[in-house]
């Protein structure tokens, strides 16, 4: 088959973007060929606010019934793909709308969220993130919401999770989890990417770890398509090609205030006389609709067409498939 | 002098009380001679909750203006003194109301919140806690609201906090902080309770440490006045009695569940077969008054009635005056 009957073939997940969602963003995600998108909803908002980004979605779904269909099963994101729709899955980048309340995970479960980061960059009450200098490890109530995670079924990500944190949610949790989006250390050593004892451990466990495409977390803009999948090809060599996803962390349509608010939150003033900026994207993936490039790409470094389906979202479906049902063994 | 008379001629402030808050409850500090406390009007709770507490108070101080005064400085712990009233000063034992915002910090200062706890029991966005197994220190948010509570004027309380969290506070802040209800471990060896590193780095930075008789952290209803005492007169001899107070840590007319919400918070399921209960008081200290007694033992353990005038109050009294100014030097 040629590149683009590949993807068209394939069931295609992304493992997460946080783009400005509307209409017009959507329909990049269509024009990439993308039938389910770990859509995040949350980074620093508590319960409330996370309630009403999750009735922005309501709302748009409603507006663009053709376009959007909110989602909680790969059975789901199949359909989508079938009925030309992008399939969303709403995702937490941190445990925040859970406040100190381990029961708000079953609350937002039933409300359709399937993923939740356990920490964004910086420590909660849930455990340490990539961003401070030293991780204490997963808390007491960092425990009680893995197991709740694991008992109504919601998948735990562990992408802006610190090491140690990572380690002994792996060791904890009773379900496979995943890194949506996040390479290598050995690939750009960034405090974003993991380590191989962090990889090492989410793989035994049957978990997913989703190559990203974020400037920052591939060495810039001048990273080449090649250089990329190459990484992806000698990634899945190292752990097995059924532990390997993609995960873009697409960030379409957002002004610069919106890159603030993600790395200072509330929690500190934002330089004014040097506020952050969204990075470039390089040439061959400025977005959602180039999502095919990359196929083209894992094909002529000589992944395999099943290798690449399974890549592009067969991972990411079978690991749904596994930690969606839940444990249901009583909080 | 008396002892009654040692007790009547001092400003006596307590480091901390989280009763159930009433007039009945305010009538019990009056006959215990108090004129100062730091009342506790946050444990778990946001900042709407707290919003809606602090309008607790309000609404008692209008409902009872010759029983109680909210206070924001010594002097006005004086005046109550001179007025019969009870002056409270509104205080936090977690930064839960501050959220993820460190702009909260100055918004509760407004309101009148002038001490705060960083971490209740479990680590939190801040810090470190002292039922963690593990504490990685005081954050980078952490290092933000130091920073602010310094600048506001906000006295730092770390008797719940973990020991490594503790000593980064203590090295960060700019003013002199406090421990308002914790015993050396010496005394009693509880994860409540302070190591000597711990107490020694606070008093080297001007801070105050209050002993505290909550049962739990004296080592049970059975330790006797004297037991108590010598711990206080001890205490002095080892860092000086000018930083040497108490916290009563009384939690009077509170139900069982408010023991079990202080343990559990909503952050674990409370264990319905063996819920916690609230500990037995010792004889010789049920309630706030109570105090004179303590102040009996205190003389007949042999501090002088300066000693005990300065632990009483004057010490926590020389702090307020220290650090509510604040540095005004600018987030």
């Amino acid at each position: 088959m040629t590149a683009p009957d590949v993807h068209a073939e394939a069931v295609v997940v992304d493992g997460l973007q946080i783009n400005n969602w509307s209409a017009e963003v959507l329909k990049e995600l269509q024009a990439g060929g993308i039938h389910g998108v770990n859509a995040t909803c949350a980074v620093w908002e508590g319960p409330t606010e996370t309630l009403r980004l999750i009735g922005d979605w309501c709302q748009l779904q409603a507006a663009q019934p053709d376009l959007v269909r909110l989602v909680t099963s790969s059975a789901e994101i199949r359909q989508a793909k079938r009925d030309g729709h992008v399939g969303v899955l709403l995702g937490f980048q941190n445990t925040s709308p859970f406040a100190d309340d381990y029961r708000m995970v079953e609350v937002f479960h039933r409300l359709g969220v399937r993923i939740a980061q356990l920490t964004y960059n910086n420590q909660n009450m849930v455990g340490g993130a990539c961003y401070e200098p030293v991780d204490a490890g997963l808390t007491r109530f960092g425990r009680v919401i893995v197991a709740e995670m694991n008992r109504v079924g919601m998948l735990i990500d562990l992408s802006h999770v610190g090491n140690q944190t990572s380690l002994d949610a792996i060791a904890t949790s009773a379900q496979p989890v995943a890194i949506t989006h996040s390479n290598p250390t050995w690939f750009v050593d960034s405090p974003r990417n993991k380590p191989d004892e962090v990889i090492r451990a989410l793989v035994e466990r049957g978990g997913v770890i989703g190559c990203c495409l974020y400037p920052n977390v591939i060495g810039g803009s001048g990273t080449t398509l090649p250089e990329f999948c190459t990484m992806v090809a000698r990634l899945c060599e190292q752990v097995g090609v059924q532990h390997v996803g993609l995960g873009s962390d697409c960030t379409r349509d957002w002004g610069q205030d919106y890159v603030a608010y993600l790395r200072d939150g509330r929690w500190r003033p934002t330089d004014q006389a040097d506020p952050p900026r969204w990075p470039q994207w390089p040439s061959w993936f400025t977005g959602p609709a180039d999502l095919p490039t990359v196929t083209e790409g894992l094909l002529a470094v000589g992944l395999s067409e099943d290798e690449v389906t399974a890549i592009l979202g067969g991972n990411w479906l079978r690991l749904f498939d596994e930690v969606f049902p839940g444990t249901r063994s009583g909080a």
